[in-house]
């Protein structure tokens, strides 16, 4: 089994052929594409600039690895700021004596997943560092979009009135993560989220107004109506019954004490829709593959800014916190 | 002393603290920044768009530290494309124990650098992997620039009777971090040239035509010179007595075996110019502190494509190879 040696991130001969044998032709790139800076031609518009790092473990999971994170997550970035994400870079921290056969999987996906989110690698970086100073595969990627005339999407715009959408199930990439992770005897079923959004993005904007957007990665759901209602200065109400969650969530989150609130997704975004434009988003969204479960979970209401209340099933209403801490690391 | 947990990787309050008394006072930026991706006003021009992760050890050594060298690294690649760098992007691989005070020096470094390089910090990331997993600190950063209209630069052309220009002394940056890393008892005196060359090469740009240009980091002037050959299709003779190298730095490569051709700067440039141009250049050069100690050290020749051919000091021929593995691991 051919193994990542020290070699392979010196700058020389060595790291040539790995760059020249591996990564470009799994990512489409030629040895000549090697300068250290891409040189971009952009349509007119302003540029969404946005950076993720990756280090989850384990590296494949059910529904996706990392490679496929380290795509979505930065096109999905840049998607809610209400780009059009187009360009990608990819920093590689490799721990020496790993398989080729792992790297070359991670940047299959890689490839697979730019490709079908109709976005370009263009520069990249190799390090590699001694067994046990890292591990196995970090990946950053960060990414370049173009913000079309007139989008002024952020996590500030939530308004009174607004309605609060999801697109779907909640919770499912940290339970895929953890179970596999934690090799559990018993089958979840639960397969990652993980999916690029800018095509659901693009239908929504078409169909209405967008005010706030955030996609619900570390810290989940709870954490993104939290900084929302926050940064907007607004309160938020949401409905338990409402919540879309899967019944092998849901069994994991009772057998170990999680909350679904607070579990991560890398194919989620919430969103805030001025009333008037609820339906139409709403059937804009559903329209789209990642958006087939859209629903309207709450809305922005009167009340005290920066305040999340979740009414119960029973009808009593709970105040929504930040997490504290982090109930399952390393799921991104 | 304060050390970083793994919940100041988790998406909750313990992040956003992290972020808000942390990372944002000393980078510039307010906790209401906090958006995924920056949306950016670029003036007219090309984008160029790079990245790199670095993984020194150790994290602090003579004339830099990673902070630093994350800054540098990735304005120098804009540079080297013949780009205005404007905006970096920030990702943060933190090993769970890392004193926060560790951090703060890093970000400082950072915040400084990006201030000195006339660069902002916008976008960033911060993850926390457990003890063991990492090695205290990886940063990676990406960077966006502009590209005046008419500037072409690129690896690619380097052109027969063309002058290689160096701007000062070779494998400071490497011996600087090795001699610090091993705890020589012995004192070199040697420090790191990590500097952003951004001011030099404008000022390059403005005194005559820049053919081919590269910053000579992992591989040394060795390396870059062999790739400019292969990439232009040229062939390169260089003079051994015309190259640049501090006492220091020949003493703890003779005492090590070590060819100062390949030790890793991180703040040199080599650019081939038309000869018609070399003496404005290079009093261009000589007028930037960076630049100070600029001086031809070669000629892009008539011979066989990708060939570099060092004329000794003893008048022999040396045929310069690229490195085949690397000599000095993580000095970047």
């Amino acid at each position: 089994m051919k193994l990542v040696t020290m070699a392979h991130g010196g700058g020389g001969t060595r790291m040539q052929e790995l760059l020249s044998q591996t990564v470009f032709p799994l990512l489409g790139g030629s040895a000549t594409d090697a300068e250290d800076a891409a040189v971009l031609d952009l349509e007119a518009g302003r540029v969404a600039f946005t950076t993720d790092s990756f280090v989850v473990r384990p590296l494949f999971f059910p529904g996706g690895d990392i490679g496929k994170l380290a795509v979505c997550g930065t096109v999905n970035d840049l998607a809610m700021r209400g780009a059009k994400p187009l360009y990608l870079s990819l920093g590689l921290i490799i721990e020496e004596g790993l398989p080729f056969e792992t790297l070359e999987q991670a940047l299959t996906s890689v490839a697979e997943w730019a490709g079908r989110a109709g976005v370009r690698v263009v520069a990249g970086d190799t390090k590699v560092v001694e067994r046990g100073k890292a591990d196995g595969l970090f990946i950053n990627t960060a990414g370049v979009g173009v913000v079309p005339e007139g989008r002024d999407v952020s996590i500030t715009g939530a308004r009174k009135g607004d309605a609060l959408i999801i697109n779907g199930y909640i919770g499912d990439h940290g339970v895929a993560v953890m179970t596999e992770r934690e090799g559990f005897r018993f089958e979840s079923g639960v397969v990652s989220d993980c999916a690029p959004l800018n095509v659901l993005t693009e239908a929504m904007f078409a169909a209405g107004k967008v005010g706030a957007m955030r996609d619900a990665t570390r810290g989940g759901l709870g954490a993104v109506l939290k900084e929302m209602a926050a940064a907007s200065g607004a309160a938020i109400e949401i409905e338990e019954g409402s919540l879309p969650i899967r019944d092998g969530v849901r069994a994991v989150c009772e057998l170990l004490g999680f909350d679904p609130l607070y579990i991560a997704n890398e194919g989620k975004l919430v969103a805030s829709v001025p009333s008037g434009d609820e339906n139409a988003v709403l059937e804009a969204m559903r329209s789209v593959e990642e958006g087939r479960d859209s629903v309207t979970i709450g809305r922005v209401i009167d009340g005290k800014p920066g305040e999340v209340v979740m009414v119960t099933k029973l009808g009593s209403r709970r105040l929504i916190r930040m997490p504290s801490g982090e109930q399952l690391p390393r799921i991104c």
